[in-house]
């Protein structure tokens, strides 16, 4: 159980330059992207470098959902500036490019798929010292600043893959209510789901002693080890502010409690799943944004086709709880119940579909798309979903249930409409 | 909120070789106490550094509650040492003497007055890096492989004080519940009441907000921080496991369940007040033992005058939490109803009374002794016991009430008997 440095509270972003002065930074690389070099969160980093003396060179060019090209382009610029220290400001996306340009900086002779988890890459462990990264997260959703993970689109092959070891988890996340503030009305939904299927995975994942296989040297040991006493906490408490606070947080951008809340609860549920992991909602999401056609999602000030990590995430979520609930129902029905559902008269095999119900109660109240086909899917497009599901084997692995190619054709058809 | 990385599981202590292999460690510095030295743990992490090829010296003078000579005795073996890493093997002395002589040996121009707690000594900030710490707590107690804490009794004042600094927190702890089956009646009772109060006065701190003074420069904020909304998780979390398992840990040795459990809780709880701070219990709790005259604690094999940490701690805390109940009788009710206490037909005023009476209850099922006077102190000695607490602001200037002299006497005497 590895756990993130975490700072909370409205205006502590304005530390961040004496954070780096404290560090002995001398030449800070500070990453952000295009839409939010312009904004305040971006502005205060900068100030308080420029109140604190330090040096920094700006990267703005960080792709929304990245991709294999978009890291490398982050990582040439980390390696010729030779930084000492790096802060990343935006939502996910920032965060992972910014940790993938630490770790290939640090690690000069490397290979880009040598820490590609395999079986894209090579998945070796990593053993170079990185330099301090301060995450400032400006979304509500990938946690990524608690985490090791870096996440993006192999071109190639037209699938999310992604960088998992603790060596990139950041050194330090700055949650800073303040920044959510800005965030569009979709923005902060899609990202809730992110946190909303981050709480859900981690908490029916897999138990960490029944993984397999299990590394004799704790250092070859995977970051996501499954469910576990400590992630569970974390998983509860973030699912218990989402049914509290995300309508709330996405209806009135104002209500500065609510966003509040979800800034924490990314950040919460960013530490279970940090160390739990996710499984097939979210393994099942890489394929449904790789693939995209043509849907540019509402709220994303973005030049090319979109489907939000977060939406991706969430609209498999009522058929994958049907099918996983089986195997942990009175933890299917505590969620359930957690959501707001009445589960004091329920039998254990209705776990699935009243949770999945709640679920869909949830979604169709907070406006989400009618399922695959409404961004574009149709069951002429599952075979390449189910394709792009395969090499995810990192996450789907740690479904509490496996499943068959069949079973994956199943819970993909099965989304294609919600309501 | 900064937390530290902990691997739990029965038999990960096997692992400690490879861990320091990881780490490239090639002088080790064993630390833990006479009495553990001939044990199970103390053997298993030996044979694992043979297994790995890690060579290693044994430090095993360590004291049960320790004091300044002792610390610096084991500072000197540390300095002469010149190790690359640390082991501690024990209680809460012994991970918190490994601490101490990380930290000295590791800033070799320091006095000892340089780092410990003000107004007794200087309470520097630490900038020195330390060397790697793993930590593998043998009793269910202080939670000290997660804090940045390392007490001591202060010989010259006789009386208890620390040094608290995120820098000394332990790099990794190994939670083995393989540990806690050595462990007498007493031990495991009283190490559990450490728990309980790091639980009930982390929960019921000062909030983090409105803790004064607060520095401008995140280095010289303090350890211990106020309650917030990630330690008010841990100590719930912890508190739920001691009112469950904790009495079966006691009254059965072998029950694997119950005693897995109150290690974890340990460290749960650690996490909680590691972030948030203790306040009264803790604070009164250091003249308690640093005063002793003649009581020898059961099941405890020591050469000295003792009254447990744990005890020492718990005695006062039926007075404690009925004078801070007014400032949050809601925190202190639904304390007293994890703790077994019917709350539904509660008043706000009877917080305080609902909750000590729970404690007195739940102390007197565990035959614990009948308050100070047991312990062989009387009302003549509480300008003493008083005089005793004073330095130690850096807890009570976290409880959530003010507290004079006057009401330090109150609370002492008040704490003579409980049934």
């Amino acid at each position: 159980m590895a756990v993130s440095n975490i700072r909370y509270g409205a205006g502590v972003t304005k530390e961040v330059g004496m954070d780096l002065q404290n560090m002995g930074a001398k030449n800070v690389c500070l990453m952000t992207d295009k839409n939010l070099s312009r904004l305040p969160p971006v502005q205060t980093v900068m100030d308080s470098f420029v109140k604190n003396g330090i040096n920094f060179k700006v990267y703005d060019n960080v792709r929304v959902e990245p991709t294999d090209r978009s890291f490398m382009e982050a990582i040439e610029f980390a390696r010729r500036g030779a930084f000492d220290a790096y802060v990343a400001v935006g939502g996910g996306s920032t965060l992972d490019t910014c940790k993938a340009a630490n770790l290939y900086a640090s690690s000069p002779g490397s290979d880009f798929l040598d820490y590609v988890n395999a079986p894209i890459g090579k998945g070796k462990p990593v053993t170079a010292p990185l330099k301090p990264l301060i995450a400032v997260p400006t979304t509500s959703g990938t946690g990524s600043e608690t985490t090791g993970v870096a996440i993006f689109d192999y071109e190639y092959l037209k699938v999310k893959t992604g960088i998992a070891s603790r060596a990139i988890k950041p050194t330090l996340g700055l949650i800073d209510p303040l920044h959510t503030l800005h965030m569009p009305e979709r923005v902060i939904a899609n990202s809730g789901f992110d946190v909303l299927c981050h709480a859900l995975e981690s908490y029916t994942a897999l138990p960490y002693h029944m993984r397999s296989p299990c590394p004799a040297n704790p250092i070859t040991r995977p970051a996501y080890q499954g469910s576990n006493p400590i992630s569970d906490i974390w998983a509860v408490h973030a699912l218990r502010i989402v049914a509290k606070y995300l309508k709330r947080a996405v209806r009135n951008p104002d209500d500065l409690e609510a966003r509040s809340n979800m800034h924490l609860a990314s950040a919460f549920a960013g530490i279970g799943f940090g160390n739990a992991g996710v499984h097939l909602c979210h393994g099942m999401s890489y394929p449904i944004s790789g693939l995209v056609k043509t849907y540019k999602a509402k709220d994303y000030n973005v030049d090319h086709p979109l489907v939000p990590h977060g939406l991706s995430v969430v609209l498999t979520s009522p058929a994958v709880f049907t099918f996983t609930a089986q195997m942990s129902p009175e933890h299917h029905l505590e969620m359930a119940e957690i959501l707001g559902a009445d589960t004091h008269t329920a039998r254990v095999p209705d776990a699935g579909p009243i949770l999945a119900d709640t679920l869909r109660k949830f979604l169709f109240d907070l406006d989400v798309d009618d399922g695959l086909a409404a961004i574009g899917y149709s069951k002429a497009d599952i075979p390449a979903l189910v394709k792009g599901t395969l090499p995810q084997e990192r996450v789907t692995k740690l479904a509490p249930r496996p499943q068959s190619e069949e079973d994956l054709s199943v819970l993909f058809e099965a989304s294609m409409k919600l309501y």
